[in-house]
């Protein structure tokens, strides 16, 4: 990394490819704060780079140096990889100086290991979700978890990007992903960047397409994993899970480890956050009208085919406490 | 009915109130074949009053008015109604005229016979669906079913009119219905007009909903019902009767006898008919994707909790034969 961060601009895609600059780290919480960086690991490097700007302009310690790791942790309250990497980053940097070294290089150093591990997890999360894949035929994603979302090629793309490397799968039918359009906006996007085969559908067409046979297998990410399985994630991917148990099409979670919080025992414990009516009433809805809009659900353990993380494979009955991920990496 | 027809030109709406004045029976051929008119029951009635607007302009028998009667059955091919309406009003013509009456008044009476019977189905269909839903809470349903698709005040979307009225329903979720969005055009717009609260939800939040108990009871259209119930409907449909009967919330089909093809054993022979990758690739979906775009699915007939018709409330398991609709329609 030099003195800035580029980050390509998500908002302005598929229309445009559009990148931001960011000199400042003001101009990176920025980039969190309006949407132009999205998805877990990618706002936990994004934060994380911000923080080694932030150290080339105030001393270590200063209360403008912890203001900034404050702004830049706070830029999206709900996201734990932002905090994770922006305090761990500004950490470095506060030990470097302590140490009479320079805290600047060291918070680069740091955003760029965040940045390149993201991109190892990525790599082993999309082997093995590949593995998993039958021979042949096409698979069903939902939303995006593609490379804009993450360090790397991604969790569930990857493992798409990776099977189709290896001949194993011939395309990817994707989601539209309403109301945000991720599927249609970003998940078709990278495909035709990587030149895999990509369909989309309306959200309501997965079961047509399941009844039909047309995919051999669900991959989805996750934004966050209970000890029992249960899965929060975009809304409309437990609809798809309950699909794909009914068709006997394995339905498989890829994510990182860090998804996964061991605290909580079920998905009864995650509350589902309701975002604003705006994006579900669009110029096509009639005015005057309320809208019922929860950005997650939550898809029972007992629906998912298989976990796939950087740590292993999980199966039913999933007990995800960190010893079983222990065991799994080891194995 | 005078000289004219005027119709609600739905493509307009919910922007815009606009009405078209077809003075010519080429104008309801116009209307029907651009979509300004639209639901099953509806186009058989504005069919109909397409060839009294024929029987005016041309004698009977003449080709003219048969090249009219043609053109009207078949400007929308896989609309049943449409052709049995424009056939039997064009038959009405042509005993009044060969019995020496006006085959143009005779034409006009029949249009109006078949608007006026469409009417009496629907409260007919809309009060028997009003008495199977629970008391209180909301209920959900999908794409459009209401008054501008009949004659009357609709289907599903009638039995809600009439639950709401008699308080016995608080409001309806709406799913938005992609790719063309007749929910949150049409339903939350009649839903307005009729003062009846109404939620919209993008079509992936249905699970969410009925996980969390939000909706009691599931109300929806037919296209086309095989006589084992299978029934086909907009896409979307399958799945949202695959989790009502998971979350044991009542999953109804609401629809004329007319929809009931007994000739049908079952919806294995249903085509789904695949429309054009345009309704989803929208300004939204990133350039060079494919589409999956079928226009229904098939919802197996064990699913559904009840199929309400004007001649009966059928349930599981179902002989939609004509005997059965008889004995119903007699009790």
């Amino acid at each position: 990394m030099g003195t800035s961060l580029r980050v390509l601009d998500q908002r302005a895609l598929p229309a445009e490819l559009r990148y931001l600059d960011c000199t400042r780290w003001q101009d990176v919480a920025d980039a969190i704060r309006t949407l132009a960086v999205r998805g877990a690991p990618a706002l936990g490097i994004a934060g994380a780079y911000g923080v080694a700007l932030a150290a080339r302009e105030a001393p270590i310690p200063s209360d403008g140096f912890w203001d900034a790791v404050e702004r830049l942790a706070s830029a999206r309250p709900t996201a734990v990889n932002l905090s994770h990497a922006v305090n761990e980053t500004a950490r470095a940097a506060e030990v470097a100086g302590a140490a009479g070294a320079d805290p600047a290089e060291a918070a680069s150093r740091a955003a760029q290991a965040i940045h390149i591990a993201d991109a190892e997890r990525c790599a082993r999360i999309a082997a093995l979700g590949a593995d998993l894949l039958p021979a042949g035929g096409w698979v069903l994603t939902h939303c995006h978890t593609g490379s804009l979302a993450t360090g790397g090629e991604g969790t569930a793309l990857g493992a798409v990007a990776e099977a189709y490397r290896r001949g194993r799968i011939e395309g990817v039918y994707a989601c539209e992903a309403r109301p945000l359009w991720q599927g249609a906006r970003l998940t078709a996007w990278e495909c035709g960047m990587l030149g895999i085969p990509c369909r989309l559908l309306v959200d309501a067409a997965a079961g047509s397409l399941l009844a039909a046979g047309r995919a051999r297998a669900v991959l989805v990410g996750a934004d966050r994993i209970a000890a029992n399985g249960d899965t929060a994630n975009k809304v409309g991917t437990y609809p798809l899970a309950v699909l794909a148990e009914r068709h006997r099409v394995p339905f498989h979670v890829l994510a990182p480890w860090s998804s996964v919080d061991a605290t909580l025992l079920s998905g009864s414990g995650i509350v589902v956050e309701e975002r604003a009516a705006g994006e579900v009433l669009g110029p096509q809805a009639a005015s005057g009208v309320e809208a019922y809009n929860p950005a997650f659900d939550v898809t029972p353990g007992a629906l998912i085919s298989a976990i796939v993380t950087e740590s292993g494979v999980f199966r039913r009955p999933y007990r995800l406490h960190a010893r079983q991920g222990e065991e799994a990496a080891g194995a």
